[in-house]
């Protein structure tokens, strides 16, 4: 944990991977692709699934359970969806396992237990949720249906990474069910909203809402809407996703209501998510060469209080002060650690914390007990400074709206500065070469261009920002006419 | 919904069985064996976990994430739990499919995508958590470890029923790590004054608290600590388990420290807990012919107010009234629906908030705003009352805790008085048969004896009580000596 982390200019991938695993967020386990979340990455995730539970709960979502398993026939229903994910789905086929009659001490699947229909573990919900939704849905008097799911997914990705990519990962789906297309277009819209909102209030992420391409939907939807994120090395990270799924999956499953006036018709449908691949968008965003940075909101350990003393009646005297402090900051709503450990040196307990991104730091020694102060450093900055002991709490509660705000302007600055307007595809392959960020270009609308750039750059259309003024230009590739530009990037 | 429940005394399965489904909690879903649980149950289920989760927090708990499969090589090593689990579980085989040659429309299991090793998804996580604590511990000064993971397990049951035993359930289970034996047992029994103490005082549900016979174990444990609950049939329900593992993992892992002295030891462990089989018990424990009853802690919705009607004139009138009610009540904390919804007539509201439990019902109707009052009616004594309008947040206050103690009072005098000591097996038979429950015996110790004793009856050991007075007398079956009464009952 000493251990110095690789300078991000060196080696950016390093760095985070280093980061990840030292700052005890996440490490990978005997399972190939899958993640063990550590107690204090988890902790940021349950920060993040708490307010978006509350956001979704407030835009009238209730939260339910489906089957882990969807069954091969049901998987296959919506040919779209089906096809996007077979190629990564892990398959359940036996349900016992057995000794070895070669080795007692070993297991074997048991041949005589295989299934008769094949189970795929869920890659993601819809197949098993319209399948259920059949059976809920008669009339319009059942519509809409509006239900999120906290759970894991799989997808068998063949390169992982902690949190951006993993065999595994934990999510949440919405999936609702409306009466019109139009209802459905804004759910989808609403909750790409919400995303985005959360990732720019709470997490201090800058994202630019759009839709994405046909090449980069999602399989089985007609739409999809997209928050997109820039991270500091240059590429984008598509941050949360949103999709209008039109009637596909509800004639797939024949799921029909009767309308007022009597008639029979296909039900419109939505489905929306984020993952923990929130937690590499949030590290890639804030954090530097020293560790982790955290925003307040999202911080397990808003403030940590370290003594630094010789001897036990030293410490006596400082943890008189540093509890009633960390007593005052409770009372005030700030989450305190005293950390008062004897087996570890205040050297190494900084560095520590400075790893983990804790966002104020309290150094209270016995000059400060004489001084009646303390020394308050800022993560965010590396900045430090004496505060009287009386101002610490007021300090302290204004440094938590500052910091998160600090955070914020800071990543916008460098997102905005990392958006450039190209009209030629010298300039397209060169700013990507030194500079990365969103390129902004001209595009003829055509999948066999986008297909053609990503080939030579690797860079894929990010999203078409919404909202964005139309402006008549020539495609960057082919010359051909174009009404509005598009981001390209390159991306995790 | 408006179908009446079969009554409990007819056939008690299939009124549970019908009041799952008809109050809205859980469904069967295209899987075999899988439930869905539905947005009313799962809102229950949150308030569960919300409330054990304070209290994991609050003894010093946090929590992670462990993958969801096992690799077999894993799931063997620790022999005693992998034949605990062997014949009962999901294996992933494959990690992908394709288009079948002779039909494009559908997909097979892709053979060239075989798995070196198998996969097991989880019946429960010792293996891949003590995998993992090795790379975690090497001295006492990482110990005490105490995580705690809420997660889906699969246990593939052959006979399933909804909440009680289905393939998938949602659980948490807490795996800890520590330095010393005694340090362990104290952790396992204190998660076990945790769940006796939910049990109790948040879902109503009396509780005993024991420890297991050697037949009744968890796979892989050194001593089963439980809670047994009493159901309304005279069946006992297992409500939940936390056990010490001895060094069983920490030396299938070779998971060892070094003392403060320098000397390596293997590390001693526990795991323990609770699922969705507590919706069940929540169930059987309080509901009635007409549906799901509820208490106050647990319910979705406390408080429910009807307007009764004619004309829209009428409904502002009252809705006036009953919206500034409902703006009181959640002042006062209370959780309050307003259905004020036309597609529904009154008498099918009273019927559906009674079937789902809903602690009390107020209806508001013209003769009240004359009067001043409202109509309010509990659901756990079917009493109803007229409240005078000014009275009702402090009537609601006082009843939500009066709800929630008659509702245990009520539960623990079923279960007290169904409590028989006997001294003869005659006796033993007679009253299983005639009155249920649990019947309170001296047992010689033998498994064999305890086999016997339920191959001829169905009842088993469901715990030995704690803090129980020693009393000498003779095995109930065998006559031999034994030195203290343990519980039978028949059991979920």
């Amino acid at each position: 944990m000493s251990k110095k982390l690789t300078a991000r200019k060196e080696d950016y991938s390093k760095w985070y991977n280093e980061l990840v695993v030292s700052a005890d967020l996440a490490e990978n386990s005997a399972v190939r692709g899958c993640m063990v979340i550590k107690p204090y990455g988890y902790a940021i995730w349950e920060k993040m699934q708490a307010e978006l539970d509350r956001m979704f709960k407030e835009t009238g979502h209730q939260n339910a359970y489906f089957p882990l398993f969807v069954p091969k026939s049901l998987f296959e229903a919506e040919e779209k969806n089906a096809e996007g994910f077979a190629k990564e789905c892990a398959v359940v086929t036996h349900y016992r396992l057995k000794t070895d009659p070669e080795n007692s001490s070993k297991l074997i699947v048991d041949p005589d237990a295989k299934l008769e229909e094949e189970l795929i573990v869920r890659p993601t919900s819809e197949a098993i949720i319209w399948s259920t939704y059949k059976g809920w849905i008669q009339s319009y008097r059942d519509l809409p249906i509006l239900i999120n799911q906290w759970a894991n997914v799989v997808r068998w990705e063949m390169r992982t990474r902690l949190f951006l990519r993993t065999a595994e990962f934990l999510w949440q789906e919405g999936h609702t069910a409306h009466a019109t297309k139009q209802e459905a277009i804004e759910e989808a819209e609403q909750m790409n909203d919400v995303y985005a909102k959360f990732a720019e209030n709470f997490m201090a992420i800058p994202v630019i809402q759009g839709t994405k391409t046909a090449n980069e939907r999602f399989a089985g939807a007609e739409e999809t809407y997209c928050i997109e994120a820039l991270m500091q090395d240059g590429k984008a990270l598509q941050a949360g996703t949103s999709h209008f799924l039109g009637q596909n999956f509800a004639k797939a499953f024949d799921v029909k209501f009767a309308t007022k006036e009597g008639k029979l018709e296909h039900v419109w449908a939505t489905s929306w998510g984020v993952s923990t691949r929130l937690m590499g968008a949030l590290i890639m965003t804030h954090s530097d060469d020293q560790g982790l940075v955290l925003p307040p909101n999202l911080a397990p350990i808003q403030v940590v209080i370290v003594p630094i003393y010789k001897g036990e009646e030293q410490l006596a005297q400082i943890s008189e002060v540093a509890e009633q402090l960390a007593a005052d900051l409770r009372k005030a709503g700030v989450i305190v650690k005293y950390d008062n450990r004897d087996t570890y040196k205040p050297g190494w307990k900084f560095a520590q914390y400075e790893l983990q991104g804790v966002p104020v730091r309290i150094a209270i020694g016995p000059k400060d007990l004489e001084k009646g102060s303390v020394e308050l450093a800022r993560r965010d900055t590396l900045t430090k400074e004496f505060v009287s002991q009386e101002d610490v709490v007021e300090k302290v509660k204004s440094l938590m709206i500052e910091i998160q705000e600090n955070l914020h302007n800071r990543a916008r600055d460098y997102r905005d500065s990392h958006i450039t307007e190209v009209d030629t595809f010298e300039e397209f392959k060169e700013v990507l070469k030194t500079k990365g960020g969103f390129i902004s270009a001209h595009w003829d609308g055509s999948s066999e261009t986008e297909l053609k750039i990503k080939d030579k750059t690797k860079a894929t259309i990010r999203c078409i920002p919404m909202g964005q003024k139309r402006e008549e230009g020539k495609c960057v590739f082919t010359g051909n006419p174009s009404t509005q530009r598009v981001l390209f990037a390159k991306a995790y």
